[in-house]
């Protein structure tokens, strides 16, 4: 099945086939080298821990990056044999290019690049450094239940548009109020509009820092409005996410209880129709329990409900 | 079909018919208009900037004002010919009138109104500055996502002023016991029973700024409940509108789930059915993926339901 | 139907039959005075406003517990006829003792008993003339939504008593932990653990007040965990409430369907079925449209869907 | 039934059969024991207390961890005998280390060791005294509703994992961010990035302390975004909880539905299944009036689709 060299090496970079194990242990020590990666940046960003381990964390920071383009080149190279390119009909090289622009591979460009950079340009070293952090990205690659949530928050898209809409004109007039409120008693705090959003935004999101804060009776009685509606910015978002979370579980199961039904047409689950369902009940993230109480429930239902109205047999 | 300018005026404002393009390249134009007023009122609040550039916000400000009030004297002469206006039967001037005391209308005029007073009166001119920023909600007619959120809050209602009648019970009961146990030793801070509110306001919304702090231990210990309360003050009008948003959706649902019936009743869903489910599905804001499903579900269902299996006749 | 004196105060206390006019004018005008009521004793919390309108308030007082006491006396006189006493087989000073213990009487007598006691008593006035506050529960009486948002707290109360013990279990963990870090840097602030939960308080409801705060490295990574615990404790009551509203609104839209389906019995619905049926949807809280769609759909679905297996008929 | 003195005392510390009073007694004297000694812990952290009541402690001490030493080795005595552990086919010891290894037998010795090891240990007894308050644990073995609340969590747990781990991402990138620009300016509140995420957990989390907070305007704009996505991160685990806490509800009411369906099979819900339906609603956390409807609506659909109207015969 997998002959080439490079085959074989897709196989193992997707973990599937008889390369499943081999490929786990590869996910899991790129998973490991990632998060060691980011815990040594956020430490070198400590003047005195840099200064102690200056050579561990460039040795670390060498052999890291030397994996990690391992890893693209490798990913690259062999991209043209991935389970979801395999079949398309379209040049090596058309693939080769698809592929470097997908999401999942510029992020792995950008988790090398920075590195790569600061060995020709001296301009701004701390910068460079900070950005490097961006590699922690290269985790989506391997949460299933994440992709799950971006889903979900994908499909009320327009929904947390609106209500980001919402949002930002409660803003700004959250902020022209306390701007012609406070503007004479605290011009440092509540000079202009744009200086006045930083209360604004505090207050809107229930952050409510405390650092600028109304202070004449008619300023703090608008604050005290503004920190009501408040919740309702705040209330709007998890209203949605709720729903949608709530709908995204109902269609999950909907579609494994439709996966029940087909496999009852012949009256009964068996071994192998219990085997696909179970592949199913991963892939959608359903609990055992759900999915065995929705089985048994489904096939009560089946048995004792349906009749034809023409020879009156069961259905 | 549009043969009169006026008609040509209404369908070109309402984007219909083939209109629509011209329509869409107005709308465009104006939303970016708008956007940029705000940011221009906003940066003009800054006293540095506002000198810097007076002349150019000056000239910014007249066009828009100008285009504006076109725009305004534009849909009042031809909402006479608009969609939901032409059938009515009524005479054109109470159609003009009907139109002007419209919301949509009322917040036309607004976002005009104040430049052209500011001409006039010399009075605050600061408070007439930034009460141009209002014609933000201008944005209300291009966004219909909002429109549905607003939907959501209008059915919600009378429950939303139950949470907020709970709430304003809750913030008086507070108040009062902290101006009770922290008056004698804060009396700046909780002289009386309003001045305390501030405190109880911004502890019930958790926005918490801490510039106003209970120190007696009786009053910590009281303030510590209300904390607590706090997070049931949240919790309600976040659980109304999860549960009001799941049910704004489910009501959708079932009115596309409806349609698709009526589309099955002769057995599929041919090429004009499709395209009427495309639009319905287009205007109740459901995903193709969620649509396409629905209609892939639904038609399955219906074809091993209507069908007996022993005799292969029609239920 | 109402003949004696007593029966017709009661049936215009309760706005029901031919008194419902009168009635709901009372309703309204105790509403008002309730409210100017709380108004009155918030203002006279304000040293200044005390002094400057002190006969006024006096005089306002007065005249309002007289009003209120005079209801209290006409309530306790005519409970006997009200609507859920009057087929009661008690005898009449059994419903009278009864009547002065049910929530809404005791809510009754708080509201006057604080100004009744000023009088005899000159012991701590302030005291007392905060508690007047307490007449607003007198407010409950007039709100149904608020009745049914108390009924989805209390039949989700054992949840939420089971998320408050979560509550305090984590409160003092949080406050045990900090204890131990911050103890000896900021004995004034961390002194002890009663002290420290002052802290874990602001913290865990996301109120952040900010005037209490770790300093140590260790103490701000404990506060950090215990920041991210806050977002849990705050998701809990409002997924619990959010969860029961929905219920509740499902309970409430299949109490409905199941009238509708009894009064479809005969296959259609006619005049006097519907009357009942909006009188059901008034007093469940479901709105129009989602009453009518609700009546068309099960209306469609009846007629399409119900065969008889045996005689093949249309149910 | 329960002859041996070992079977006796498993029966009265499960509290079943006949011993269900006495065991309920015993559970109410522990759980205000616990209560008791929480309140103690908490109290004598705080010095003056400590030293006025020093004997008391220490009495209330010893016989508080003798009782709870009494119960461990009663309950590991008799844990042979318990019900879920009677029909084991392993040997009494190994059940025995089985049942130490459970976590509730861990609960309860954790509550008695801290006191048996300051007998022997002088070394640090404040931690050791404070570490006694994990003995509030103990009270999880009587709380029903938090077993649920637990399940619910347990259900959600992948879900919950992405959320942390975007949770995550969003604070690196957020302190990454700050320290970029708030470096320079306040070098002891923003000098590493580690520092940074106090900061960034205080905002993230909404909780917004105030102590820290970023000064430049770019580092407001920075920080205003943030905010922002402060609401989205409290929003993503409550959306999911009450997902998932409807979700919950929902199964046990479908759980319950079934049993009513199965009890319906002869037609009617005789003496016998009402009771078992009312020990499965208990079990169930659903309540009287909810359980109630559910029987009777399933009843009369059940009698109303079950015959036909034309005919009459069962369908």
């Amino acid at each position: 099945m997998y002959q080439t060299l490079r085959e074989k090496s897709a196989a193992i970079l997707e973990a599937t086939g008889p390369y499943r194990r081999v490929g786990h242990a590869i996910d899991i020590f790129l998973i490991v080298l990632i998060l060691s990666n980011v815990v040594a940046i956020v430490l070198e960003s400590e003047a005195k821990i840099a200064k102690a381990y200056k050579l561990e964390f460039f040795y670390f920071e060498m052999i890291s990056v030397a994996i990690f383009a391992v890893e693209y080149l490798l990913r690259l190279w062999c991209c043209v044999d991935k389970f979801d390119y395999r079949t398309l009909e379209i040049s090596e090289w058309k693939k080769r290019v698809k592929y470097v622009f997908s999401p999942l591979a510029i992020i792995d460009l950008v988790a090398i690049l920075p590195t790569i950079l600061m060995a020709f340009i001296t301009f701004d070293l701390r910068f460079l450094r900070v950005i490097r952090l961006l590699r922690i990205f290269k985790l989506t690659r391997y949460s299933r239940a994440m992709q799950l949530l971006l889903a979900a928050f994908k499909e009320e898209s327009s929904s947390l548009l609106a209500a980001f809409f919402i949002m930002n004109v409660v803003l700004i007039m959250a902020s022209c109020g306390i701007y012609l409120l406070e503007h004479d008693i605290q011009p440092d705090k509540f000079g202009s509009i744009p200086k006045a959003m930083w209360w604004a935004m505090a207050t809107l999101t229930t952050v409510g820092y405390g650092d600028v804060v109304p202070i004449t009776p008619l300023g703090q009685l608008f604050g005290g409005v503004i920190t009501l509606l408040s919740m309702g910015m705040v209330a709007i978002p998890t209203g949605l996410l709720a729903s949608s979370f709530a709908n995204q579980l109902r269609k999950r199961r909907e579609v494994f209880n439709e996966a029940i039904l087909h496999a009852l047409v012949d009256g009964e689950v068996d071994r192998n129709e219990r085997a696909h369902l179970d592949a199913l009940r991963t892939e959608l993230g359903l609990s055992h329990i759900e999915a065995n109480q929705a089985i048994k429930m489904m096939t009560s239902q089946r048995v004792s409900t349906l009749y034809c109205r023409h020879c009156g047999k069961k259905l």
